[in-house]
């Protein structure tokens, strides 16, 4: 199984998450790339890092809007939006270079990950900019989306993740934000889930039916002190379960 | 010879020169990056047309300073300014490798090319940026500048570049452009001085005396109707001179 | 009649448009205030100048792209939105104030013009930014929009304004761009239209109809040579029959 | 006496500093004006809350420089200095008014503020925006500096700071960062020196002499927790010496 979470988020003088406690915990490190978060000196220190570390790095890609930290849809233009993610990606391959390594995989951020989960002409955008980039290099996101549908369509590997806190529908979606029970916070609970999804077993849905996510990577948040003790928590079940913890991309 | 010129410096609705038309002259074409000029539709395009023509693309980096298109000196930290350097050559290298080449040399722009001919501190940084990313990478810059001597001594592969349309003092320095006669315009004075760097013949220096560039590229100017002119002039004077032109990257 | 156009509209290095031939021909410049475009150089030009010749100056406020010139919708929140038009009426009364005179109106631009024809959070937010500034600034826009709509109802000014060059359906809304005849390029038939609305007289409509706009403002464009001469035709036009060209707001 | 801080630092997502608790201690709220920090969101806030708290709001003027957080020197021509300076006064002029008072100083910020101590020409134009702006606005800097007497020199009203953890030399020049003891971290010590500087009591300088410095404002941090409660008890201690506390502009 694989743990993925968002790093290097800070700007400038602006720091946001503990990324040194993530990279102890997750197994995948989707790094912004400085379109909605992220300039060189933290993508250079958050590579080195990861690779150090083994941790596999992605390149987190968002709208081109660092006031709003790429959590409005921007309505830009495909063709465009392809021009962006490459632009990110490459930025963030120097880095993984340098470290010794390869940006292993895509994972879009954001108001742009939510968005093309429906949105279909961005969601193509950003599987024309990696199948011109690598076609090789797998993409992770929400299973059912436009995102990962059209991705595997075009003949990349998709990888579909599941949310360590968030409560799903019956059928397997995510529950609203802002319907309450949205969020988990139960860090026990949170943990029990995320053995269950990784070794084949049912988790219970909003409604309490049972419902199997299987899941190829699991993401777990690490913007507040309390989230890194969660991911913690969900590292530590998994192994006492005895799942065996690597990246997804090799 | 190598005639190179900036190209890729418009940035969202803005455009400045006329890249189709100086893709047809020179042989390696400057690409901004993002952080002076540039942004990454304009950088896709740059990208498949230099490709497309055969002229070679290099990285023309510069300081994150849009408003002032690179043109202000920045007192950026040495370690904040390789990474700079190496977030702008990425994301160039993706739209090179798109378009099946790769970024082949790497040019320094404004005020930056002009803080490294002394600027010891910040030369070395961009020195350090090429040499993490790429060993086997040209720079191009002026001779006698900090910037090419200290790549040298970092075993990296040193380019110089003389001014098709600059005054040079006795020494081999450029006249400054507060100076009357900084700049020449006649177009046909322009392409004599541009044949005889490139064969070996020495020009007139500013006191009228004789001195010999040898340079390895030669940069023309392509931001007004004018300088395309002028370029054009320089290259069939350089055919008509028998000087085979071709980029000094493989 | 008043008389309208965008100004301002470059950034740093680069130009859009000529903001000098307009300052002679318009009496309402639209200027743009740095979030899609406009430095504070041009600010403080633009205002001058328009200050020297008489012409109001209007905040042209858009959402924060300058990527993308404020032409892609951004799902900005509606008090971010109602802060960033604040933001932007600040900065460019700063230099109204400096050339003797003050901000007289406000008219959005690009995509956030047009989002607030339908977009009732968007539009409400943009007026509560004027209404919190200065109930007594007019707000300039399109006849039958939320904007103008949600504005008279804070007790705003509104000022209908109808477009020199464009088409209209028979219900006096605006042809879409995508079909053919939506915009017109004839100079003598769109001066022969702007004298019909400024004196009342019914234009055709896109299906040959009769239709009155009665608009107190007219736009023009100025970002291409032809488009300043076709403004200039429109002010002889009106001048030749008689209507006095003065700025709406005093 | 007057105390005052750096507030509204923050940008999008991202915060620095703790607004709230500084609203609580000082009398002078340098707000940052989008240029090195602050967005707009940010700036309303703060200025909502420093009205009704009855703290002054100064405009904080940096360098265009989000990345680097307005801390490396950028050698902006004077010219386009005067226009960012307005630009970013008249922003925070919008939110000031929306909150029922004004504008009531400027202070430059970070590498800006170290600049114009000895930048004849920066200086120079800073004063120049402030004069055009307002002639009635007080600047606050550092006693000695260019920025001072060139504004004094224009006819401003100007008003000299010290710092309250910061070693002086004899000479009543701050001891540089990069030497040891440049910085007190003595919650009460610094909280004894700022009550002599508001007696009118000699403070030690770096090499034990009796040095008086007759600020009209005393600068605290508030970026760090220990930041926030040493401007705590520097409030409290200044309160028991019987030292009244207020805004040095009306």
């Amino acid at each position: 199984m694989d743990l993925n979470s968002d790093l290097g988020e800070g700007f400038g003088q602006w720091t946001l998450g503990d990324d040194d406690a993530l990279l102890g915990v997750v197994t995948s490190a989707n790094v912004a790339c400085g379109f909605h978060a992220g300039d060189p000196v933290i993508l250079r220190r958050v590579c080195d890092r990861a690779a150090a570390a083994g941790v596999a790095i992605g390149a987190q890609v968002g709208y081109r809007d660092l006031a709003g930290f790429g959590r409005r849809f921007v309505d830009v233009e495909p063709d465009a939006l392809t021009q962006d993610v490459l632009y990110q990606v490459g930025a963030l391959e120097a880095f993984a270079r340098v470290a010794g390594t390869r940006v292993r995989y895509v994972k879009p951020h954001g108001a742009l990950y939510n968005a093309i989960v429906a949105h279909e002409e961005q969601a193509a955008a950003v599987v024309r900019a990696v199948a011109e980039y690598d076609r090789t290099l797998p993409v992770l996101g929400l299973p059912g989306s436009a995102w990962l549908r059209l991705a595997a369509e075009a003949g990349l590997t998709v990888v579909a993740e599941a949310f360590a806190d968030r409560a799903y529908t019956p059928e397997g979606t995510l529950v609203s934000r802002r319907l309450p029970g949205a969020v988990l916070h139960d860090a026990g609970e949170i943990a029990r889930r995320c053995v269950a999804m990784a070794t084949g077993e049912p988790i219970a849905d909003v409604e309490g039916g049972a419902l199997r996510l299987d899941p190829q990577s699991i993401c777990v948040h690490g913007d507040t002190p309390g989230a890194v003790d969660i991911a913690r928590r969900v590292r530590t079940a998994l192994g006492e379960a005895g799942v065996a913890l690597a990246p997804f991309a090799p």
